[in-house]
């Protein structure tokens, strides 16, 4: 089919762009022995997983257990739930789920590991676990100090975990990269900091999993990290460029989309609008307008409501009409593609493949 | 089942305060001689849909062509499709979906009337239009003045097209009444003097279509208008309490979620984020925040990463452990639910129903 012939709003993505993207990333994890496992909170899908596995990486990285089981419906035997999952039903599922592929889980609580803990003895499976350590985004994690080392010890003697090491997330998205260089700087303290308490409790940590897009090139400068989490890279969009953690012609990523009003002066409206792009902001730059449209930088997104995107003309360099096509490349890709149910793959102006954003909706 | 048996996240209804919020809109319009069509964006769901037309609804109000067929599909009779539909794939399943309910269709522009009014002639069909003009929100409508008027009209005599009338969105968020009702008095001047033009050009508007939730009711200042499309009102959410359209009484809805996270001094996070709650900010209030926590409205949802809500508990009157459940109700209902494959109607602790979100996705 010809990209003439879909209906729009519809999510492409630049086969080639997204294929460069995969190959540059998992090539400098091995140019740098790090293990690369990429988080589908992007593409929600096992066959692109399947791809990225087959470019090198180690296995997935999910956000939800729903995520997990999606990931292993469709094939892939190394998941890591990056999520410190909390219940008796998902500890259930989690166990479960652990008879039929290796999901391990990163976890900031002995709450957390000692409900996974019990789950996984009574369902005679055995979880490998992560312990996560805040150093510095103040999200999730043990605060780095002596503290927190017997509740480590405490965490890797439960019954039926395998300790395996550390997880950080020093997913700092700042606009400036002199400043995020930085960031990293006292990052890399706080994790030597803990490597030496670690040290010299007798703690091994042969997994140290790390990373995020904008950092991910950055990674070897971790000089103990096995493991890069990176997501958005496989896509990319207006937040990595504006963090130049990619180039315009990196960003695989647009929303098709049609003019459908120009009746107010200076504007136009096209048929997308937060239940198309989501409302995530442009954090990496002015914080100005909720997408990029290809060719006409100058146009304004300045709003979204939820069915209408409202382009601001002041600045464009061309007309809109009712009918016209445009695409916009969406402030955060992973937010964006998580609102529909299929995105295509294209080749200039073919579209060669749909993939089921199978994994949508799984917020449990 | 009893609330405790459900998995977080999961999108409540509370279902009496529904059914309350449902007939106090219903009463109101019954009582100024004004018809309600509700806006389904909301829910997305046809059951309630249904339950809204058997509490005196005309029809209902939809923002996509797939909205639409869902409603069809579940039953709805008849459907305002309040957007202008632009594209032959669309048009085609427009006139379609005409063969076998009623659907019409407000629109701004000659070009998406003709391409209406060309597939209705090739259907066998004929399909209600609204003209859309804009009192002062600036996102769609003609502009009022003269120049409008043979458009209006030459619109009105395309074959296939039943003229019906006129729509305009008034929906104003503001936080501050006072201020909202200047502007709906602005909005009632561009009204009247649209309807003087029209008059003197002799074209009838037997409907007049408008409002939204946060001016619902004042709907009957607006003269002349026929018609209330509010949509949020079902459930309310932070914006329309913020608005002071809603108190939190009224207030249904709300996201069920559990502490995974307290390892982070003065802080906790929930198992939900922008990929549960949507990114939309507290628009009628100070803009700060993702929720409101229910019995403790000192916390704030600082703010939402993409399976994660993190509170900040500087003001918080409670302890929060990991494990422990809070509801939350999410600044904009209609972006939250989105989120959802379904969600639970529930009276005190039980779980009484379920529902699907049929139209969620339905972006085209």
């Amino acid at each position: 089919m010809k990209l003439d012939g879909l209906d729009t709003p519809s999510v492409l993505v630049d086969v080639d762009i997204m294929t460069a993207n995969l190959d540059r990333l998992a090539s400098y994890c091995r140019d740098h022995g790090l293990n690369l496992r990429p988080h589908v909170k992007t593409h929600k899908n096992p066959e692109l997983a399947q791809l990225q596995i087959r470019k090198g990486a180690v296995g997935v990285t999910v956000a939800k257990l729903g995520e997990a089981e999606v990931m292993a419906d469709g094939g892939i035997e190394d998941i890591l739930l990056a999520y410190p999952v909390y219940g008796e039903i998902k500890w259930k599922r989690l166990a479960a789920l652990a008879r039929r592929t290796r999901i391990s889980v990163a976890l900031d609580s002995l709450e957390v590991a000692q409900g996974i803990s019990r789950h996984a003895r009574e369902g005679g499976v055995r979880i490998p676990i992560l312990v996560e350590f805040d150093t510095g985004m103040r999200r999730c994690g043990f605060a780095i100090g002596k503290e927190a080392i017997p509740v480590v010890e405490r965490i890797a003697e439960l019954p039926a975990l395998d300790y395996q090491g550390l997880l950080i997330y020093p997913g700092h998205f700042l606009k400036d990269p002199e400043r995020r260089k930085q960031l990293l700087a006292v990052e890399n303290r706080q994790l030597s900091t803990l490597l030496d308490l670690l040290n010299d409790a007798g703690i091994p940590y042969p997994v140290i999993s790390a990373s995020s897009t904008p950092t991910a090139y950055m990674s070897h400068q971790f000089k103990n990290i096995t493991e890069v989490r990176a997501g958005t890279y496989i896509f990319n969009d207006r937040n990595t460029i504006g963090c130049q953690a990619a180039d315009l012609k990196d960003c695989a990523v647009s929303v098709l989309a049609t003019v459908v009003s120009t009746s107010v002066p200076g504007k136009a409206a096209i048929d997308g609008g937060s239940k198309t792009f989501s409302s995530d902001k442009f954090l990496s730059g002015d914080g100005v307008g909720f997408g990029h449209v290809i060719g006409d930088p100058g146009t304004v997104v300045e709003y979204l409501s939820e069915e209408h995107g409202h382009l601001v003309l002041a600045n464009a360099s061309r007309q809109y009409r009712v009918g016209d096509r445009v695409r916009v490349i969406p402030n955060h890709v992973c937010a964006c593609v998580n609102m529909h149910d299929r995105i295509y793959g294209i080749r200039d102006d073919d579209v060669v493949t749909e993939w089921q954003v199978s994994a949508r909706g799984a917020v449990q």
